[in-house]
């Protein structure tokens, strides 16, 4: 149990008036305890109040052979795991949930204990998690680096136009392997032609053709820390209208960099990059957020958007990815990650920005 | 829109006193329309009532091509789509919630709605999907089939003693893309010697050593639908405890499976293995249920446990899968799928079951 973290929590839950908080993510759980422990369909949940040494509930499949300076109840597949939980909670006060909670476990707790007010309150643990401390900062700048080196390497096999967007997937599982990276943040997204038109188009078995747009959207996760960036290329020549688009995406996520330093609401991060593309007359086709913070996992609170009115701080680390998509044509996202630092921030990623024709 | 499917689906629903139903597993929207959707973390809900047509929530950022026959409701980043939500749900009746709902989409839905009484009724589609239809079990049999080859050509890389658990995890990924299997239905579970004394052991860098045991639990995705095998192997010359356990683990499946017909509970198959085994002297060393349901998932309900009386019914497909686990020394798992036929039921999986030295 990292005390300190835990600390942040409790203190969170207090200035929220969460007497009493169930966290059941396993990244989460990682955070607090160091350990990573992956339940399935079965129930995991880590109960903490502001007094009592914290409890985790887990299913006796799942022994734990280290010490996690953390009591453990532990149940078997013929018992119900609500009962214990049911045990430790204080009807009287209200219970916070953690967000991904599966609603069998919410609905029966809340039947075994009809007067429990419950909450929506893994904002404790976010807002823990989403200071990030110089190690873990460390640790990203890292995982962002090998991603540089990935995207440097894959653009050579994908402008050898003989891999379909899933096998070039797979040839990124294999330059990661290379730097200890041995899982994706999320399924590689490669992107073809009109593919690229589609923000999240999962990759197929689409081949490389003449004078069609590319996006590629990766990331890895190293040493439990992810990482994500997006760069676009055109294979072929590019027309007007996509040099155009390119610039204009370019433009959107330097001026989204440059709005970054602390004080600064995430809304504005957003209208700074959304700015350029509207001014340019792209507006309706950059159709998604600006960006999301990141860290053990690749999508953490909060995100960059016109309605997150949140002020950005120091140690903060997330994206800045805008995008235009010209559907049955082309489209371009670039990303970068940034870290929040005294006066502005830091780019994770060094890969070029400049459109590269392949 | 699968109409029959859908039919079934507001039976049980009626049956059940469910005027309602919010629908969110992927898995299950599939099994109505046809279409994977992974939302990730954004909102999919599939509105169900008896009279309606069916309503799909969807941000937009996942557009649909084809007409899956359902009216989709279209949410953007901006939104919170639980206000759409709450404009379909008739707060007079009690609104049922599907298992995997994530609390904070509940949570919030119970706070537009505070006289909204939320049932879980993830039932009334894991009723309908529990009978598989001639179709289903066709692509079951295809797939445990495609599993069992698998098997088959595993071993011979196990035996080299060449790779590690996670290397030969991996050249199963190889050896299914060959048959079309494109998607593990879960990680490949390859656990050496003491490892495989862990029933939830997840596979790492450990090699194989002399005289050693062996669990190979593997399964596939084979158009849309799941495999699950166990097998154990030895490698080198087992001991004469390991001989006992192997036979009476086999022989517990043997028994489990000869329990299965139409009419016969759970927990009856549940006990007719476990009595082996503990006939045998080992039933404190079998420390899981025996089995689960399978199909688009590889854990469908219900399970067969000792704590489940619901009766076996004809076109259910479902594991068996006793084990012996000795801690620090080895295990033994042997599992295979069948399908209860209207005097019995069918093994899908083929692959012997002697015990073999590698």
């Amino acid at each position: 149990m990292n005390s300190i973290r835990l600390q942040k929590i409790r203190k969170n839950m207090q200035s929220r008036g969460i007497a009493q908080l169930i966290i059941t993510c396993p990244d989460s759980i990682f955070y607090l305890v160091g350990e990573w422990i992956h339940p399935g369909e079965r129930m995991l949940a880590l109960y903490v109040n502001q007094n009592d040494q914290p409890k985790l509930l887990l299913n006796e499949l799942f022994p734990i052979e280290k010490d996690l300076g953390v009591a453990i109840i532990s149940y078997n597949d013929t018992e119900n795991p609500i009962d214990y939980l049911s045990k430790l909670v204080d009807t009287s006060s209200p219970m916070g949930i953690d967000k991904e909670w599966p609603s069998r476990f919410l609905i029966t707790l809340m039947e075994q204990n009809p007067t429990l007010k419950v909450l929506n309150s893994s904002i404790a643990v976010d807002e823990a998690r989403m200071i990030k401390t110089e190690d873990e900062i460390q640790l990203m700048r890292e995982a962002s680096s090998i991603n540089d080196r990935a995207m440097g390497e894959l653009i050579e096999f994908i402008k050898e136009a003989k891999h379909s967007e899933v096998q070039v997937g797979q040839l990124l599982g294999d330059i990661y392997k290379k730097y200890d990276t041995h899982a994706f943040s999320f399924d590689p997204l490669i992107c073809y032609g009109a593919n690229a038109a589609e923000p999240h188009h999962g990759s197929d078995g689409t081949m490389l053709g003449q004078d069609q747009s590319i996006i590629v959207d990766i990331g890895g996760i190293t040493n439990d820390y992810a990482s994500d960036m997006t760069r676009s290329f055109f294979f072929g020549e590019p027309n007007e209208e996509y040099q155009k688009i390119y610039d204009l995406v370019k433009a959107a996520n330097l001026a989204g960099i440059a709005a970054v330093k602390p004080g600064a609401k995430f809304s504005d991060i957003d209208k700074a990059a959304r700015a350029v593309i509207e001014a340019g007359g792209y507006g309706p086709y950059f159709t998604h957020r600006t960006g999301h913070n990141i860290g053990i996992n690749v999508h953490e609170f909060p995100d960059v958007s016109s309605v997150n009115d949140m002020e950005v701080q120091e140690g903060m680390v997330f994206s800045v990815e805008p995008g235009i998509y010209l559907s049955g044509k082309y489209g371009v996202r670039i990303e970068d990650l940034v870290v929040v630092t005294k006066e502005g921030c830091e780019v994770l990623n060094k890969y070029p920005k400049e459109l590269r024709v392949l």
